[in-house]
Parts: C-alpha cells; structure tokens; sequence
C-alpha cells in the first residue's frame, strides 16, 4: 500500500479523498491554491502545498506544478478527484512518465472513452445498446438527412470534436435538418478547426441512469448497481438516488451486466460509471458516455452497498485485488443525495460565495452522512464550482429515506451565505418527486417555472 | 402512530429522539431547564416548555411538571431518554394514570427488574445464569459466612435496599467477613433503614458483556447482539464496542438466548439490555442487571444491526408488532462508540463546562456518526453530566472501525472546554485496546496509571 498521496483537487472531494486515506493509515498531501490557504483540505491533510493563484488555470490545472508537488513530498500516487484534471490523459500520462501512480484507469483508456465516437464504436462492439445514430463522423447534410430519416426526429445534432455546448443542435423535423447542420458544423469549424458532425436520436422522455463498476488490475471487474440522476438543472445533477424506482431486479441485472461489458471492452481499471439514458416506458436503455474517475454522486451507492469506492480506488491503483466479487454485492435500502451549493435559488441561482457564519450540519441517528467542505467561519472563494456540501441519507426504503433527508435538510443552517438548502427541501416536498414519478426534464420544465411563481 | 410525543430528557440523547421521531413524522415537544433555554434539544425541537430551575430535582425530575407539559402540549406519549425518570417506576405509573404512553417497559416490570434480589431470583426461574451467591437476603454474618464457604472467596456483600455505592464491602477472605458484614450491614442501615444484605462472589477478571434486547406488545422479543462495554472509569463506560472480541458464534447465540429468555420471564416489552459479567477463561456469564431503558451506547448495536433502537421503541409504545424477526438481525462488521465527556483527564476528569468555540464535529466518509449536543458558540452548562457527543464508527472490521475512530478523533476540535477527545485518542492508540485485550479492571488498573505517568 502507499505510504504516502498527493490529492490533486480542493473541496468536499479532496476533503473526502484525505479522511480514506488516513483510515487506510496513509499520509495525505494537499495541494492549494493562494484562494484555499484556509480551505478544509488544506487544513485537514498532513502536509498541502501551495501550487499557485486563485484561478484554476494557475493552480489546479497547472500539471507541473501539482506534479512538482509530489515529487517534493515524496507522494507516490495522485488522486485526482472529479473535475480538474480528472479526465486529463495528458496529466495521467505525465504521472506515468513519472513513476508517479495516478489513482484511476491508464490514459490511454481515458482516451478512448473520452472521445465519443470513439466510446460509441467501442460499445457497439461490446453489444452495450448505443443511442440510434451516425456510426462515426458526418460531412454533409445530403448524409445526415439520410441517418435522421432511418432513426427518426427528433435528432441531435453534435460536433465530433465538441465541448462547451458549441456546435449542437436539436432538431424536430427534416425541414430545418440542413440549415441546422450547416450552421453547426460552420460553428464546429470556427471553435475546434473541425466541422465534423455525428446524430443521435432524442431519448425523450428519458431518466439518466448510471452504474458504477469497479475494475482492478487482475481483469475482475464488478458493477454496485445503479443511480437515478435524472433531477438535473442546466445539465447539472442536483439530487441522486439508489436505486431507481424505475427499474426492477430483471432490468438492474441487463444494465449490470452491459455496464461490466462495457467496462471489459475497454480492461477498465478503477472506479468508473457508465451513464446510460432510460426510456422508461419500453425499458431499453442507451450508453450516453462513460465518466472515468470517481463521481459526486459516489456516497449513495457507497450506502446501498456498503463498499467504501474511495478507499476501493486507492487499493486497485496499489495493486490489489478488489475486496469484493459480483456476488457480495447487495443493494440494500435506499439511499438519497442532495447537493448543497452556496448559490441562490431566488436569483437564478447566482453564486453566493462569502463567509460562512453559524454554521449547523446535520449529523446523528442512523443513516445520515454530510461530506462538506465547509467549517465556521470559513470564507468560500469565489473562484470555484458553488458545490459545498452532500447531504447523504440511507433509509430502510425510499419514504424512509425522504422523511431522513427532510429532517437533515430542516436541521442545517447557515449564515452569511445563501444555500440551495431549501429548495431542496422543497424539491424532496414535491409529490412527483416523493412519488418518484420524474424523468431529465422535470426539474426544469415542470418544477422549476412552478417553483419560480410560488417564491415571487 | 403517536401524533405529537414529548422527550423528558436534555442533551445528546434527547437531541436523538427528537431526530427519531421527526424522521417518523411524529411532532416533538422539548422540555427544559432554565439552564437549557440555548440548549440544542430546546432550539430543535417543535415546541419546547420550561419546567423549572437549572437543578435536576427541580426540572429534568420534576414528574408533575414534566406531565404537566405534556398535557398542555397535548403530547400522546413521553419517551424519557436515560438517567433522569428513565428507570423510575412511579413515573411510569403517573403516566399510565394520565393515559400518557410512557416509552418504556411497565411499571411493574421496572420494579420487577429495579430490585436487584427480585431481578435475581426471576432470572434463576428463568435458567438464566447469575453470580453465585445468596438467595435471597441475609440478615447474620453467621449465614453470610456459610454462603462465602460455598462460592469461595472474594466475595462482594450489598445492602439489600442499596444504591450510591452505600453498604457495599469486597470481602477477600473468610477472617475479614464478620467485621465487613457488621459494618456494611450499620451503614446500610442508617443510609436505608434497612440492614439487609446480600452475597455475591467476585467475578475477576471479568468482562462487561451486555446484550441489546427489543420486545413488542405482541410478545415478540429478540436480541441485536452484545456490546463489549469493560472499558471503564469508575464504573462508567468510556468506549464501548460491537461484536465483543471475546465471544465467538457459539457463545453469543448462548447470551442471546439467556437474555431472550430473561425478558421473556417478565413479558419484557420495550427496549431494555441485560448486563452480563464474563470469565472470559471459562466462558460462563452471569447476569448482572438488566436496564430499562436505551442505554448512551445503542449506536454500535445500531451500526452493526442496521436496526435504529430509538425508532422501533416508539413505535412498539405506540402499538406496533416489531419490525424484525430474530433471523433478520445479522452482526454486520465492527463498530465502537468513544463517549466525549467535557472533562478535562489530566485533572483528574474534572467537568469542564463553558462556552463551545470553534467547534469542528468530525463528519463524512463511509461508516461515521456523530451524536452531539453542542453547537458552535453553545455553552455547556455545570449543571448535569458531562458527556456532551459520542462519535461513532462502523467497519469493515475491527481494524478498519479503529483506524476510523482515529482519524474522526483526529479532526474533532473544540475550543473554549476541555475534552477527553485526546485521552480516547491515546486509549485506542494502546496496544491491550488495539489488541481487544482488556477487562473491567484494564482501564482502572492498567492504563490510567501509565496514563498519569506519561503526562506528567
């Protein structure tokens, strides 16, 4: 096992990452930026060191700096968290050359999940149902009316070489296919240099359900069942849960199993999740991408399944066997996530950084787990994502969980920033919501213009 | 289901309750001191009453207040928490007049089971094994010698009417009996009125094995397992744990079932655990005494069951059939509870009462639970005991909940009162603990002694 790593992230995740470590007896290495001198992690870890500026280009981006950091204190592996550098083959390669371990799968695997494409021939090879579209790259609207006629409208339209949202675009009809296409590609072209296009049906309505594997070095590789991630704003997750109450023992088992399939297509190794798009009422199920590094979602499967993935994480990049088989793992109970961000439900959700006063987390009883980056009297940055804390419940069955999380969500207070903290509370209030009854668009197109009437 | 129940109690555990029930949907009446007007079971309850002056005989056990409240609330039931009227058969019965559901066994159980002789002889009907001694009361110090010729020496003599460590006189051999029965028997007399005293043969060395039972008004009655609570201050639990690392299968299901059998014999309903004393050479166990209420250390059997004690208390009060058969209850992993006290160890564990600065409350991770009474800026007042937070941990195993511990312990902080939070650092870190390897005397005996050398 490491004697010593380096955790190259800030926040709850760092925070998170330092607490495994230590309990596997291992010292921990922060690194901060000149923002986070006082930042949980920092404080928490046995060693930090600063890497540089507030802005994250300067700091938790610069791999040279974070890869100097660990070869100043000796770390022998780098845990990179989700976000920054996460999905970073450059970085896992630079960490290769280095003889330094990077806790997660081998760069050249992120490369092929990474690119969509790519990812998509992969599990079409592997037999793992891919959304109905173009196998591989387009270049011309004459091809792309052609796909969309075989799959049917609505389509989406993506840029090969995509990112940030620029170059797509939904389209409901053959009519307004080629003047969508030529305007996306045209915009394709001028951000990235590469006006290649490819189509994908419109899932809709659809629930984002994602499974989380575990692989290790020795080729074992096992799933820990499913999260219902489908209460999402602007594509941001906002609440997840496990299992879905959307899907049955039969329907766990094939996404399982086509989760694992995936994964051993690619001899993944490390904790990863494959995200998948459900068509609830037929029941057939889509590969959207894989996300290959720990999510922040992780604890609720961590409750339902008691593995601790974390820790798991850090084991298979030591070298060891997975503690568990496909045959340990039980789902049992419910379990609920709800992320608190310093920003303002009331104000489109602006970001609300500042100093946090009177701080009160929830904590005791059975099944409650808050992962937080926050202590009293410390002052959010401004620079960083607004995420600051997960509340994490597990209950004997939903309404269990729901009437914990209700409770944890009344019991937390703070001052001096403004939380999302009560709307989730009136999110899990909600009676599609406590019904289950949601899919990708409910939070947006149904409780969110209601909700905005309710509070003015 | 109780619509709306009162907690007849302060700090942690009524913080605890009111948690339990809220999570029931259940409405919570908190009652307080003058003293506990700032105190968190006062601000997080629903409603909250004052029943009188800061001292205990004043408030906390003043049974006509405390009705008084719940009959101005209109409070369906009392749950008493422990210490305070938890174990106090009068209250039970003031509440059973009042048509008030007392949380709790009936009165006459606690009578039954609060008489330590009467406890005794309904256990030797029941089979269940006791300390050899005599049956009954013995009023000569001529009977009292027959009996220590029988169970041989040392042997403990106890007023019959006895409490507060009165009229109780360890007797090593046969020409000390006379003179310590003389003595033990004037001052039993003068303190109670009565004389009468009772044998018991010293178990040494011994450990504290205690086993959690639940029994429903149906007759249902099962056991979640033993706790392993030797490690002891002046006969008060310091750090207790779950499975004990000195019984195997064999012998746990043995103390399950005489604890089963020991509720049975007084149609126990409630919660309630049966205290045992094990030669651990020998393998056989004694009762002890049973309590009557949820002791401070239900979280470890909570941890390793899954089942949540103070829940399934209110709802067989309320008339529900237990949620569990015995062969639902699985011993899953390890857990161990420290008792944070504000004492301060290196001053003879005096109180340390005053205003809580600074507070960091150890959080997050797989398999950590904190139940406290302080908040931040909070002041703790001298008025009651001073266990104000228990820190709780559940492992994979034995290894994996101490270096749990550990690292919780690590990142607990407080300023402006002294904690034992350090000493339970160093009591896990000692190699008899990490070993298992201690009885009722190792913490007295063995490690306080090295403990006052090294800090010196």
């Amino acid at each position: 096992m490491f004697k010593k790593i380096l955790i190259a992230n800030r926040g709850e995740i760092a925070v998170r990452i330092i607490r495994a470590a230590r309990e596997l007896g291992i010292v921990t290495v922060a690194v901060y930026s000149e923002a986070d001198k006082e930042s949980l992690h920092t404080l928490l870890a046995d060693e930090a060191v600063c890497i540089g500026p507030a802005k994250s280009t300067d700091s938790y981006l610069d791999m040279n700096a974070i890869l100097s950091a660990a070869i100043v204190t000796g770390a022998e592996a780098i845990h990179p968290g989700f976000g920054f550098l996460s999905e970073n083959s450059k970085f896992a390669t630079m960490c290769e050359e280095m003889r330094i371990k990077f806790i997660g799968p081998s760069a050249s695997v992120m490369d092929k999940m990474g690119d969509k494409i790519n990812a998509r021939s992969e599990m079409l090879k592997a037999k793992v149902p891919v959304i109905p579209g173009s196998d591989g790259e387009v270049f011309t609207a004459q091809e792309a009316l052609k796909i969309a006629q075989d799959i049917g409208y609505p389509v989406m339209l993506k840029a090969s070489a995509g990112g940030g949202g620029k170059g797509i675009r939904k389209v409901d009809k053959k009519e307004d296919l080629t003047a969508a296409f030529e305007s996306a590609s045209q915009e394709a072209l001028s951000a990235f240099g590469n006006g290649a296009m490819y189509l994908e049906k419109v899932i809709y309505p659809a629930r984002h359900i994602e499974v989380q594997i575990l692989g290790d070095s020795f080729g074992n590789i096992i799933h820990l069942g499913e999260r219902d991630c489908s209460l999402q704003r602007n594509n941001q997750k906002v609440l997840e849960e496990s299992p879905s109450v959307a899907i049955g023992k039969t329907l766990r088992g094939k996404m399982g199993d086509a989760a694992v399939r995936a994964a051993k297509a690619v001899a993944y190794e490390n904790a990863g999740t494959i995200e998948f798009l459900l068509d609830e009422a037929s029941g057939q199920f889509y590969f959207m991408e894989m996300n290959t590094r720990v999510q922040v979602e992780h604890p609720v499967t961590e409750f339902v399944t008691g593995v601790d993935i974390v820790k798991e994480q850090i084991k298979i990049a030591a070298g060891q066997e997975l503690t568990y088989q496909q045959k340990d793992i039980v789902i049992s109970g419910h379990a609920i996530e709800c992320r608190i961000n310093a920003e303002n439900p009331k104000f489109n959700f602006a970001p609300s950084p500042g100093k946090v006063e009177d701080l009160f987390l929830p904590s005791g009883g059975v099944g409650l787990r808050v992962d937080s980056a926050m202590y009293n009297n410390y002052t959010i940055p401004p620079y960083y994502d607004s995420m600051i804390a997960k509340i994490i419940v597990h209950g004997e069955n939903r309404f269990d969980a729901l009437m914990k999380m209700q409770r944890a969500l009344y019991e937390f207070e703070v001052n001096g920033v403004v939380t999302n903290a009560e709307f989730q509370l009136d999110l899990i209030s909600n009676p599609n919501v406590i019904a289950g009854d949601y899919d990708t668009s409910f939070l947006m197109e149904t409780f969110l213009p209601a909700y905005a009437n309710d509070k003015e």
